[in-house]
């Protein structure tokens, strides 16, 4: 027996069993909150999926080696902005080990029970001082309330936190599920994205919990894109309390992982919105693909092509961009059956054009919550990737992050 | 035996048997040229390579059909700017054809002996009127002199005409290669470019003048890009007329290929340098690749992330982003072992930063012209490839290109 599911405010702290904390370290030039903590009240069962760029940093080779020495538990995680420790060598490894014991010592659990995220600028050592500094007033900030500051510690370039929470039932009983998360740039996330945190209070044995996470990122974090490039630093940690006393089995799976990809969406998708220079959050559907891997595939390519990106921007129907976009993208496309909707309005269909519908494009266009459909004419498989639109702001943050 | 290759200024009508006009037909609102008309004295054999877009313009395919027809010959080449004549449907189709009919009709040749190009917005239909009524003004101002003019007759965006040529000697005798080009957005060519037409006065038998064609564009009009689109109207067109009476076999190939390959690097270049918004020039260099395809894939990849081109507007040496865009180029990397230079300077080598060199760096980021160089530390093979950086004018001049 399962009942609805409803989205509530809140974020990792909301369900039981979890602390959490943000605060100010210094790491930050601008003194901005740059240093998280969640704790757990006990070891808890994680599912995590990381980066699949080559190259990695530092605290997601950490993170990995102790999911794998603690057999899939945890009782922290450790989080700092304003330096991705990626590209330290051996010195960023020593670093993020320290982090991590430090962290550990705080809490009195074994090392392998603390995860390390940093997120930032590449190539820079951690200032530890720093670190080491900030990790006691974190621990003792630790609080149910305070998932709102451990989101804004986390933040690089966001222009808000990012925080969802879900109320699921299953079996009579009601567990939550909370998520935070951080964009803003390097955001076309494979297979993980930049840094998101979900926990629940549900128990959920570690097979269960791989797979949710896996089918949740699938149809979220995996299906958004910024600026096409993927970080060093992606991570998505999922973290089981059982703190609910709910127990998800495979009768109660269906309502968790909708619980979770709802959680997820509403991350993923505030990560588009919140993309750097964004105004329009753009949901790019293909359809008539000949598999589904097509389809992802080409709605990315559409997602990506800085022409289409302008071109919504600007406010202008081009739809001939799409077209030439799905075009160039390596997959099955029939020109002669293939569809570009905008909204409700059909612009191109069975090679012809419908520019009579312009002006009424342009009016929709100004809208904020866009959605763009092209239809490859090539078979009936479909998928939606979540963009945003490319903006003269997008150049001026990206021409000058660092100095 | 052949002698040193020198360039020279010129364009498409330079090398002897053509000539060339440009003018104003009215296709462009602006009133700017937009009819471009290049004829050969007599038949001349042509090589050809086309955009691989799945979306094919109309004036392609009718160019296609053409070449077939004659057996790879042709007596004219007819194009305008201003309207790309893609995805128009039958009506496209038969635009074409009578914009062939008619080139043919004022040469005085078969049709199939015309080539047709057009270039500018996608899904909207050709003004056949004013097509009608400039290709007689066109036929008229035909000249030897009129290559600069022609050039200018094929701009869309872009901000100069961009023509190039060459001197070559075989056998003791001179022949003369001669081009021009346009960009300056959609520009990631795959296996040809938007628009390019080459000329020489050599004899090349036909299937040396298509393996030279394409040794040549794989090496320039292929290694570039503005911003990772393919157009749906590209190609590239070489012809021959033989009027030098200099005769290419296989001993005078490599002379003639390097003629070629010089010509249409310059062409390619241009095309970079005046990419929209670019306000400098980068050559991406892949080195310690596992293969020449790898090479190509990653350096494509780099020059395509709009971090690693945002950084370079900013004159931020930001080395990480390129060793990240590297990791996610799906080939093999081996980051303890690669390295990343700007110009002179090594900033990151064997796991190591350099951050002292940030300085002089950003001191190097300030030319027009710049080097990049990624060695993936997995092998022997490399691959250039040149792109712009990303400024905010390619954003305003994109957001508005229609309206």
């Amino acid at each position: 027996m399962t009942g609805p599911l409803s989205l509530m405010p809140g974020g990792v702290a909301t369900p039981l069993g979890f602390r959490a904390a943000g605060v100010s370290a210094g790491i930050k030039a601008s003194g901005n909150p740059d240093l998280m903590l969640l704790v757990a009240d006990a070891p808890v069962q994680v599912a995590a999926v990381f980066t699949t760029n080559k190259v990695i940093a530092a605290p997601v080779i950490v993170s990995k080696e102790h999911l794998v020495r603690s057999g899939g538990t945890a009782r922290a995680i450790v989080v700092n902005s304003g330096c991705a420790n990626a590209c330290t060598g051996d010195a960023g490894l020593r670093d993020a080990r320290e982090m991590a014991a430090e962290t550990a010592r705080l809490v009195g659990c074994p090392v392998e029970q603390v995860l390390v995220s940093s997120t930032g600028v590449i190539g820079v050592n951690l200032p530890m001082d720093k670190v080491r500094g900030g990790l006691p007033a974190a621990f003792k900030a630790l609080g149910a309330d305070q998932g709102p500051a451990a989101a804004r510690a986390i933040m690089t370039t966001d222009l808000w936190p990012k925080e969802s929470a879900a109320r699921i039932s299953i079996g009579g009983r009601d567990a939550l599920i909370g998520g935070m998360a951080k964009g803003a740039g390097m955001i076309e996330p494979m297979m993980a994205t930049m840094l998101g945190f979900v926990t629940t209070d549900a128990a959920v044995p570690k097979a269960l919990l791989d797979r949710a996470l896996r089918e949740a990122v699938d149809r979220t974090f995996n299906a958004i894109t910024v600026d096409g490039d993927s970080s060093t630093n992606d991570c998505v940690l999922l973290l089981a309390s059982g703190a609910s006393a709910v127990v998800v089995d495979e009768a109660g799976y269906g309502a968790f992982v909708e619980g979770l990809t709802a959680v997820c969406r509403e991350l993923a998708l505030a990560i588009v919105r919140g993309g750097e220079g964004a105004t329009k959050l753009v949901a790019v559907n293909v359809t008539g693909a000949a598999t589904s891997a097509e389809a992802r595939k080409a709605a990315k390519v559409i997602a990506n092509s800085l022409l289409v990106k302008t071109a919504i921007h600007g406010g202008d129907p081009n739809w001939g961009r799409l077209i030439c976009a799905a075009g160039r993208a390596g997959v099955a496309f029939d020109a002669s059956r293939a569809a570009v909707t905008m909204g409700p309005l059909v612009l191109f269909k069975d090679g012809q054009p419908h520019d009579e519908l312009a002006p009424a494009a342009a009016e929709y266009l100004k809208g904020a919550d866009l959605s763009i459909g092209v239809d490859l004419g090539s078979g009936a498989a479909s998928s939606t990737v979540w963009t945003c639109d490319l903006s003269a702001e997008y150049v001026r943050i990206n021409a000058d992050y660092r100095t």
